[in-house]
């Protein structure tokens, strides 16, 4: 093995961006079930989704069989708005935890939208682009989806509705206006510009909303306007896609020096993010090119594969969704409202929960105290303040370098660092004072989301 | 003159981060004056100043002759944290104005700070370190410099107290709460852990405090801890020696890819990122070496070198630092609240006030407004949200390639983007409602701050 010197940070060359994205589900020896229509309970047809979806991301959303997809020039060209993002060698953790460990993480945070939502908001305005649709709409709770899209339809020129539930744009006026002055109507959920948030509001006036309503009315705004589709930024497949530049780009990055990782680590809400870091190294280790051990780490608050069901259920709490095969706690699970930041979603991306049911990945579940006690930790020696979702993953990569330093293994660990923290200080801020609790649902918290799987006809 | 295809972002390697500083002052001249002992009216000495200053910054304060400083090699393993930072060719910026100009900026926000200030922060934290000193004090109004120096000493281990405004401090508590997560004791002033605060408190209970009342308490804690010092962001000498490394590695890059700039802008509160920007291009022209026009951009609430007196000035409102000869509105002005971030100082490096005052640089004044709208288009197409202050420079950078499409002259335009506006979207709020109003002082406003000149012994 060559001993070249590894520095702190390795930038890949403009030229080096990757051409085409990695396809997992074309390795993956048996496919994920398909997605069902709810109505007929057949699998859906490109016909089926294109009311909601832009064409080309259907395509892509259906294709289980090509490895490599090309990434057009004009996504290249937004891409080098940031990218290649660096892979950072953490030598400073290492050293602060004295473990013999190597520890990696590929940093998706240094862009405005602070995470790494921007790859697949790029791939999706494109699309949309393309095919001469004129607006798109979405949702968003805590707002990094919603600011990644109008940073992408303001680089391309697309009208774009953010619908963010009521008591988040309530809560972060910032984040609300980041997307305002990326030119994006940001409408408060439920709203009159609707039916169904008229009929929420008639019948709950002071509600806050909810995720679930704020996509029905995505949906709806997005059906009866000419031009006009949908967008969602994780769970689906071709999000998934899009994010596999995070594990290309890695897996460029390593080869040059020569590293190979042991441990693959990335937290999970929708799975947009772990899928998209593991999948050219998950069809290597399928190919039995690789033996790397993967795992996937969930908060505690929201176990939906440490301890969900995989089944069919709907992707919203408004059951308005195909419905997906995955690990579930049932669209009808209320997840704590003191969890800090995301990972909240009741299901899991479909690739991720077929991998996991295959015994490709292990989960594991974090307490949300010691999630920001291992990003204060990381703070202060790597200098980058992390998103409390991406500090699930450098939770459990501080685990496994203790473990080392136990062992006396040098292991190479590579996490992902999915974004910054800066808009969810109040969060830091109950850390720092002591006032954040952990929230662990009982069986019977549990119970209440897995009756609502029973609404779901595939279950009946 | 070769044509080599020029990427969207240039980084140096590791291995190109530069070895030295450039101080600009051994290139100059005519030095500026000297600074001087407010008890004696003599040149401050070494010892005069070592009470309240680290020995290593004080002697970089003085060195009016040396070109080239060695930055210590401690100093480069926390530069590698976030350096070398990105120079980035504005393609979508001269598409979207239509112009030949190529417009480049040096991009330092990409880091937790969200500012140039961190690379000064670490070489003061490091000479302290160094020192033996045990702790740090300093004052912060938005914040930025107080998150330097919160993460500077968090990475080498020292403790510090940053006494922040008080009403920056009801403000801005997700500002406070990131330096308390890099582990800072933060304390709204005044306060009654030092006797000017206890003073001011008993004659007035309900103030908001001031940056100059902070300084003292600061300033007095320092002296009266044992292996304590106080520390400045901006202004002195050895903090523009420090930020010298934005225009090596600016120069370094551009060597590279045989670009020489016709203009260079930036903006100018304090001075140290202009300074620093400019040092070894400045260097360069003293010597006959380039005809680069230099532009500092001030905001015209606070028109220090459009509208100021180039004289000896206390430094701080308080009254309390040496006297410094230089461009000021007088401590005694009071800028309009309604300004936006930072840019708010009433006087100006004594480098730049020097280079200004013997027609080395042209300075502007840019009203808020027409800075915001600039930030807006800049954000859109780059993608990058910028700080209000550096938008100063986003303003100009921007007349000056509409000038270039008027006159069909293809001229290299850089700038500096000193930072992102993550914490200032407050401002953004307001520019995007039409609330931002624009403020000029009158001559009478400005007589206010020109009066309190007369406070000062040399003046009088």
């Amino acid at each position: 093995m060559s001993e070249k010197h590894i520095p702190t940070k390795i930038y890949l060359s403009e030229d080096e961006i990757c051409r085409k994205w990695y396809n997992v589900r074309g390795a993956m020896k048996e496919k994920h079930d398909p997605f069902l229509n709810p109505a007929t309970l057949k699998p859906c047809t490109f016909e089926d989704l294109r009311p909601v979806f832009c064409d080309d991301l259907i395509e892509q959303e259906l294709n289980q069989t090509d490895e490599w997809i090309d990434i057009p020039e004009g996504i290249i060209d937004a891409y080098k708005m940031f990218r290649p993002s660096p892979l950072i060698r953490a030598y400073s953790l290492e050293k602060e935890l004295g473990t013999p460990a190597h520890i990696y993480y590929k940093f998706e945070g240094n862009n405005t939208s602070g995470s790494h939502k921007l790859n697949s908001a790029i791939a999706q305005v494109y699309y949309a682009k393309k095919q001469g649709l004129t607006s798109l709409t979405t949702e968003t709770g805590a707002g990094q989806w919603g600011t990644a899209l109008s940073m992408a339809c303001a680089f391309y020129g697309m009208d774009l509705t953010v619908y963010m539930v009521k008591v988040s744009s309530q809560q972060k006026p910032y984040r609300r206006e980041v997307m305002k002055t990326y030119g994006a109507n940001v409408v408060a959920s439920p709203s009159d510009t609707t039916n169904v948030g008229k009929k929420i509001l008639a019948e709950f006036p002071e509600t806050g909303g909810s995720l679930g309503c704020a996509i029905s009315e995505a949906i709806e705004t997005a059906v009866t306007t000419p031009n006009c589709r949908y967008v969602l930024g994780s769970v689906l497949d071709h999000v998934v896609l899009h994010q596999s530049i995070i594990g290309l780009e890695t897996q460029v990055a390593m080869k040059k020096y020569d590293i190979e990782p042991d441990i693959i680590i990335g937290c999970a809400g929708g799975g947009s993010n772990l899928g998209g870091l593991i999948s050219p190294f998950m069809g290597d280790r399928i190919k039995g090119k690789n033996n790397i051990h993967f795992i996937a780490v969930e908060p505690a608050s929201c176990p939906s594969m440490t301890r969900g069901k995989y089944v069919y259920d709907f992707g919203d709490t408004g059951k308005t969704t195909p419905l997906i095969r995955m690990y579930t706690l049932g669209s009808g699970f209320m997840p704590s409202p003191n969890h800090a930041g995301g990972l909240r979603y009741h299901g899991m991306s479909p690739i991720i929960s077929k991998l996991y049911h295959d015994g490709y990945i292990e989960a594991r579940s974090a307490e949300q105290t010691s999630v920001f006690a291992a990003a204060s930790t990381f703070a202060k020696v790597e200098g980058i303040l992390p998103a409390p979702e991406s500090s699930h993953a450098i939770k459990v990569a501080i685990d496994e370098a203790l473990k080392c330093k136990e062992t006396g293994e040098n292991k190479t660990i590579l996490f992902g660092l999915t974004g910054t923290g800066y808009f969810d200080m109040a969060a830091y801020m109950a850390y720092n004072n002591g006032t954040m609790s952990d929230y662990i649902p009982t069986d019977e918290d549990l119970q209440v989301g897995f009756n609502s799987l029973l609404d779901v006809p595939q279950n009946k």
